[in-house]
């Protein structure tokens, strides 16, 4: 595919079949519940009650201000406070929590042995006054338990995450014709986000973790992708404000040095994740070394990441080529060094697996990753690659489709 | 002042005097902790750690992973796993919180009785793990002390108010200069967020509240308006997805039509707020009345804003007057309506006070909130206004300074 070239619209199914504004449970709703249940059946876990918004979403199909009680056996309740108007089967409207144990008291229904809670998402005394609402119940933390459903997407999870990626192709596939002389990475990002949006991008950017925080993803150039930030993401940045100490801080775009674009291709709720790396004329013969080791890295550890494949052993390999090649000391950042090549994504940007040191998951059907080998060169900026994965049954299939060399953007055909 | 004229352009004191690098303890930071202090020595508490995102930057200056353990009297102390490189007094290095308290034990610091942590704001198991690395320790929940702190700004935060509302305005200034003729919600709303990336705009949109999130604010056309949305802002809107449904759906800007702005500007972290209204040609007669009655409720409450008026009072003074006018049912929504008229800001732009039944909190000098009566015309769309202001000793101080009438995009002067 040429940086040229038109990618087609994806159908808008997301809106228009699976998710309805009355909480039809559609095959796919109760078949993500069936996927916790399982799980919560395995850890004898009798009921869920979740309420934070990434996990509603999973299993509501929307964003609701309110409650599923979801018992491992049995029909799934909805306790909803915001917003007005839906109806379906089991759906109460609430004003607080205390009367989802009310209904469920009314309706006959027993409470649970073991409850489970959203314990890694929230608040204590949110959680705390959750549990209490079942005092006879052992509270348990559920986040675990959600987040290894979610980690294996359904099929239309899949196909929702196939047209995110040819959306997020779609929109940077255009990067190279916003591109003028004497930017900085604030008006290359700006315009690269106003395309982003046109192309349909919602632009929220959800992260598991309450001290991550990111807006809109990250474009670095220069010598900007080495300054270490709080955030665990990939790279760094220095940012443009201590408020938000990363990603990009004003650094102009200068010949011989290289800007990486990262945003986050939210189109559908699913973090689809990709980076390329532009130039600004011809850089030096080790940047392009170091950004075929990243290539390098990505065919040889794509070749590996099959079902049985073990995370840990896809990060050793990667690290084992950027060290022969000698950049081991630039991979992943400089300064502070990211300790992950690559990590799950669904709903939020940094779901299970995570290929990383001592992660010993095995790849499964059905995972969805990004593997994002990235080399920092001080004095020429960021290099590398970042696509996004779905594992099948027999390897991998690739969801972000921009070519993958880098583009000078002094030199490049603009349509 | 008119919407074309321009704006100056703010001093960066932001980036370049308080808030360091090295995080050296200025003025500033002290003074934070000390009213932080003050509270906590009301509510015999013996220390704080602190560690989410907006109380570090409130109280170190910068966001950083990693803890500030505040004791009521003494040093604070500063527990960073990350970014790498900071230097300064009483900064130690950690890589898991455990740490903390091995490293106060060595420092000869004795254990607090009562300590309080984040309860409202960590998630369960963290709150919960930091807890435990204090077992003498009687652990509450301090995230009300910390809000509490925040609601009074010091000097130099309302300075960055300042900026921050001028910033603000003046991408306001230039909305009318990005219509054209057909265009919808969506291309309207991302014309603007460009120009206020380009002013300064940090984009990220902190809020209180997990339940809560927004990419970037509001513009809400026609009926849109009237959409109710699981989140808890003054108006709601469709939103383009399930995923996140808020705000804008795609409705086209048309004759007759008013679309509302309301993008958050946080331009240094400090969340400026400001709406404005502009039309598709004339709307009806009514549509202008209603504007007018906004208007009018915004005078009245801003005359009783000063310290020592009661926030309920506030509240009620505006549903008085729209009742009388005749707009009660379509106050702050129709289908779906806010419960508040006006709410604090700060670093998250739902910060105490609230305007809002019930309230007996009275104001205080360097209190900055948001006042946003706003009516929504089936037919017509929302109309209304809002602006940040500032509690000084005699009353208020305007942050916002866009004219406030209905603006015709069909027949506004472009510069």
């Amino acid at each position: 595919m040429q940086w040229t070239q038109k990618v087609p619209a994806p159908k808008q199914i997301y809106q228009n079949s699976i998710y309805t504004q009355t909480m039809k449970l559609s095959n796919e709703l109760a078949l993500r519940q069936e996927k916790i249940r399982a799980l919560m059946l395995q850890s004898n876990i009798d009921a869920a009650l979740i309420t934070c918004n990434v996990n509603i979403l999973y299993t509501c199909g929307q964003v609701l201000s309110g409650y599923c009680y979801l018992p491992a056996v049995g029909e799934p309740w909805y306790f909803i406070k915001r917003p007005s108007g839906l109806k379906g089967k089991n759906i109460h409207y609430i004003r607080k929590p205390e009367q989802v144990a009310e209904i469920l008291n009314e309706k006959g229904i027993s409470f649970p042995e073991t409850l489970m809670l959203e314990g890694d998402e929230l608040p204590f005394t949110e959680y705390t006054r959750l549990a209490n609402i079942f005092p006879s119940s052992k509270c348990v933390n559920g986040t675990p338990v959600i987040r290894a459903a979610r980690s294996i997407k359904t099929d239309v999870e899949i196909e929702l995450f196939r047209q995110a990626g040819a959306a997020h192709t779609r929109a940077y596939m255009q990067i190279p014709s916003v591109y003028r002389e004497g930017m900085d990475d604030r008006h290359f990002s700006f315009e690269i986000e106003r395309i982003m949006r046109l192309e349909g991008c919602l632009g929220i950017f959800r992260v598991f973790g309450q001290s991550m925080e990111i807006f809109f993803g990250s474009v670095l150039a220069g010598n900007n992708a080495e300054a270490p930030s709080p955030y665990d993401f990939a790279l760094g940045g220095k940012g443009l404000s201590p408020a938000l100490p990363g990603g990009l801080n004003g650094t102009k775009l200068e010949k011989g040095n290289t800007v990486m674009v990262d945003l986050g291709g939210n189109f559908n709720g699913y973090m689809c994740d990709m980076s390329r790396v532009f130039s600004i004329g011809k850089i030096s013969e080790e940047a392009y070394k170091a950004h075929q080791v990243c290539l390098d890295i990505q065919s040889e550890v794509v070749a590996m990441a099959k079902p049985g494949a073990v995370c840990e052993t896809l990060y050793n390999k990667a690290i084992d080529i950027v060290t022969k090649a000698g950049f081991k000391d630039h991979f992943m950042g400089t300064k502070q060094q990211a300790k992950f090549v690559g990590h799950g994504i669904g709903l939020e940007i940094n779901e299970a697996p995570v290929f990383a040191p001592r992660v010993k998951q095995e790849l499964q059907p059905g995972m969805v990753f990004a593997l994002e080998p990235k080399i920092v060169l001080p004095g020429v900026g960021p290099v590398g690659i970042e696509n996004s994965w779905v594992v099948n049954e027999h390897g991998v299939e690739k969801l972000t489709l921009c070519p993958e060399e880098i583009i000078d953007l002094e030199n490049s055909i603009i349509a």
